[in-house]
């Protein structure tokens, strides 16, 4: 791979101190490229330099224009490093200076991770505006409540105005409708003059099914790959360099110019990567260089759902060096001790005994045989600590992907929603909550999407109800496309001053405080940690 | 995974000391299997047990007799485990007592690989008859030419009665018409007895495209990756556990039951396994085991394109443990330097300069950009010794995938051909001769192959036509599937007496004999090799 640029972001549209534009797209197999000015109705041809890319250095852009590339003399595109989209996806981009941004934050120290407790928040519903400047005027509370780093579903561009995020489209760019790059950079300076660090939800499996023109300008798929998604992002194919670059470049780019703490890699069991290094193994050793320059921490956590020790091991031993991951088992061996529902992937799971395996083990299937999965599955990580495993009761996806997004509030007692919150917030791992389950909300967190494009709407209804026939849902499923399905999915926040959910706010913010006062409870050594099973009583100790 | 076997085959027909079969098939979704007596025309029901394996013990079947296994009260179909199938691969399998052959090579100790100077024989092409006791009249010939190991190309029951072997579809069955499993075992023992180890070429990444019975056993293919020959094996997916018993216990059984001293395993690079063990990981555990219990040696060497070195690595780095591999990108140096055209794969391969980084590299490509890939492709092995990699001039890919499979006694002076013999038999790695090349036999080595479906006949003739496309080749490809082919493809052994065939033995016996006399030259340490190129004189010293 050519050496990945640490200090600076080099791809798509970025400023020299004398404000000319310095120009970087890769399109390794295009015989042409120009950037034409949106407003001027001007074209400027680019250079072709080495693998792939090309260059351009001019003082005709200037930050706040729109612009646009052509490619082989014929179609314009937007950039695939687009900062900003304010026309949506298939608008033309915008150049932005992201190192106007005035920081404030020089005081923060991004916590050790065994501080973190992680409060999931959408954007776009999480407040009644959708913004980053109204979720800004939630810090105070999310202080109070106690939780120390709020982790943002994905912000990347995606179409329409209503979206999970997972459907993004330009993974630079900050959906414009939440407030667009500068406004994340305002919320996180926020958060940190408010000792809350940010994690942010990034995709690098695959890439949104609308407004997707990463493919004009090279091959991002390997279709050697199957995901569930379609085809893989293209990391160990011909052209796979210059998508390797377009990731680490984005994750760098996170860290260094958004003063992010941490990222979440959504499913990491579909980066694809046969190469002699995983694409995970060249993100730690970039992300450890910009460490070392910056001298502030960052870190990698993900969502695995293959139970191997490999990613979480170090470098050096051969591992692909992540912080931490997400135990979704915790949850399913939670739920169904809780007495949920026992279809789908949760058939695997027993009650008490396979929580109390979770709790000592961590995976709960560490090389016995998954009924569900039809094979022998996961490895131990008894040498792991603690903080490198990430637990809930309730997430966006185990929530909104119940064909009626129910939350525990809905399926349980009051009580037991009381038991899974100390379950989750006492255990030996970091705890992570949803938005609005700290006070019991009672509205559902549904699907929703957005899309301009009738047959890929009609595919996405489809394509759920084939998923919810695996849990032997019953009934009509709310339609993702509704504007109904997303005001819907708003917590409430006038609920919170109301019984009950004031004296389930009241609770979860001392568990919160035990968890954080309690040397114990903060010492996530699982070896010192000894789970006593009485299954006639259905009690753990 | 369940634990494997190591000192028994489990798989198939196998019988007691009383003469009980054993019978062991894996099915794991049937809803039925029974035995079918060919002969008797008898149906006798085994018994599910764990895992989706069905099990019987009875007096009934015999060594000798022929069986089928029907599914579902359905459709009969030969054993997946068969080890002989007399009539073809659409035929019955026919019951073998593998433990009733005699061996005789007690005094063998199979040697270092630093010893090994491979023979690749093509068993049907070799000899006029194409068995293995054609074969064996020819090993005091080879004992005087001096190589130390035969390797056979692959011996699974392939369709028809032509064929390389990497069509074979049932891969624990010797092809019938050159011998069987006994005749392999008596071939092996033979060998031994004149100091020659047996390398044995085994195809775990894809099976042939006739005669194909497996899936309708169990998942054997994972169609979520792609591989040049259609579907991936199933390493990964559900059920792969059954999947990788199947290889690991055939990989132990050429071992144990057949004394192979290595195996050569065909294209690594396409055995797709995410999992957290990779099978070459497990395979190599398990012949660890087994060497362990028998005090036998044997070797792992991989046919591998990926210049990755966590092959050869061993399993306590982090690596999948294989003892060796070969590397095509000598033999792309080495004909470039020669004067070979330069199409195709070739493009990437300078003259004299990648020769030279060839010897004291191992891999051209450590880290460079690749043209022909498109991506920067390969990583250092500086710690690997020379013993660990496997050179050539030629090969039976390297002639066969040519239009017109010229060996290099078409292409190059005589003269030329002794300086590439030199290069190769007195290289820092571990030499390979390709039949007939030690007397510089003119005939070609064409591919042949024998199907009787003529939709995949005209589907391979199409295949071909496409692939020497990329190599600029000229005028009409020979038949594949005519009997001239495969006469064509054999070696006249009536030339070795007459000029200058027999000079050039002379020289390839002095050659070989000189390697293994000068220490300097078994010293595959290349770390104390010193390469100077003289581009001019077109030199390396």
């Amino acid at each position: 791979m050519t050496s990945i640029p640490i200090s600076d972001k080099t791809l798509g549209v970025n400023f020299t101190d004398a404000n000319e534009a310095t120009i970087l797209v890769w399109a390794p197999e295009a015989e042409s490229m120009d950037l034409i000015l949106h407003h001027q109705q001007q074209a400027v041809p680019l250079t072709r330099i080495d693998y792939g890319y090309w260059s351009l250095e001019t003082p005709l852009l200037q930050p706040g224009d729109r612009y646009l590339f052509r490619i082989n003399g014929k179609n314009e595109f937007p950039d695939p490093a687009s900062l900003s989209q304010p026309d949506g996806v298939h608008g033309a981009s915008e150049a932005l200076r992201l190192t106007d941004f005035e920081w404030d934050d020089q005081a923060w120290t991004n916590p050790k991770l065994d501080d973190y407790i992680f409060y999931e928040i959408h954007t776009g519903t999480f407040t009644n505006e959708g913004t980053f400047e109204a979720l800004e005027q939630k810090l105070d509370y999310l202080h109070e409540l106690g939780i120390t780093a709020i982790e943002l579903m994905p912000l990347a561009q995606f179409p329409g105005t209503r979206n999970w995020g997972y459907d993004g489209v330009f993974p630079y760019a900050v959906q414009h409708s939440y407030g667009g790059a500068h406004g994340l950079q305002r919320l996180v300076n926020a958060c940190h003059q408010r000792q809350i660090a940010v994690v942010l939800d990034v995709v690098y499996n695959h890439l949104g099914p609308e407004g997707n023109y990463l493919g004009q300008f090279g091959p991002y798929i390997n279709p050697k790959y199957y995901t569930p998604w379609g085809g893989a992002i293209n990391f160990d194919d011909a052209w796979s360099d210059g998508v390797r670059q377009f990731v680490i470049e984005n994750v760098l780019m996170w860290f260094r110019d958004f003063h992010i703490d941490a990222l979440r890699l959504d499913a990491v069991h579909a980066l694809k990567d046969f190469g002699p290094v995983h694409i995970l193994q060249d993100i730690r050793r970039c992300t450890d260089e910009l460490m070392a320059q910056t001298g502030q921490r960052h870190y990698l956590i993900a969502e695995l759902d293959l139970n191997d020790n490999k990613y979480i091991a170090p470098l050096e031993k051969g591992g692909y060096g992540l912080d931490a991951q997400w135990i979704d088992e915790f949850h399913h061996a939670l739920r169904v001790t809780a007495g949920g529902e026992r279809t789908g992937y949760y058939t695997d799971f027993e009650g008490i005994s396979h929580l109390a395996k979770a709790y000592t083990d961590a995976f709960v299937f560490s090389g016995q045989f998954s009924n569900h999965r039809k094979r022998f599955f996961g490895t131990r990580v008894d040498d792991n600590p603690g903080q490198q495993f990430i637990v809930f009761s309730q997430n966006h996806d185990q929530i909104g992907n119940r064909m009626l997004g129910e939350r525990s509030s809905q399926l349980m007692s009051f009580e037991m929603q009381k038991t899974m919150a100390a379950a989750v917030i006492l255990s030996p791992f970091l705890p992570f909550l949803f938005m609005g389950e700290e006070w019991s909300e009672p509205h559902p967190f549904l699907y929703f999407a957005d899309h301009s494009d009738p047959e890929l709407t009609q595919a996405v209804r489809q394509g759920r109800k084939k998923e919810f026939a695996a849990f032997h849902a019953i009934g009509e499923a709310p339609d993702p496309f509704s504007l109904e399905s997303y005001a819907l999915s708003k917590p409430q926040w006038e609920l919170l001053t109301q019984t009950p959910h004031q004296q389930m706010f009241q609770y979860y913010k001392k568990l919160i405080a035990l968890r954080k006062t309690q040397p114990a409870l903060r010492h996530l050594n699982r070896r010192q940690l000894s789970v006593k099973v009485y299954a006639e009583a259905e009690t753990l100790i």
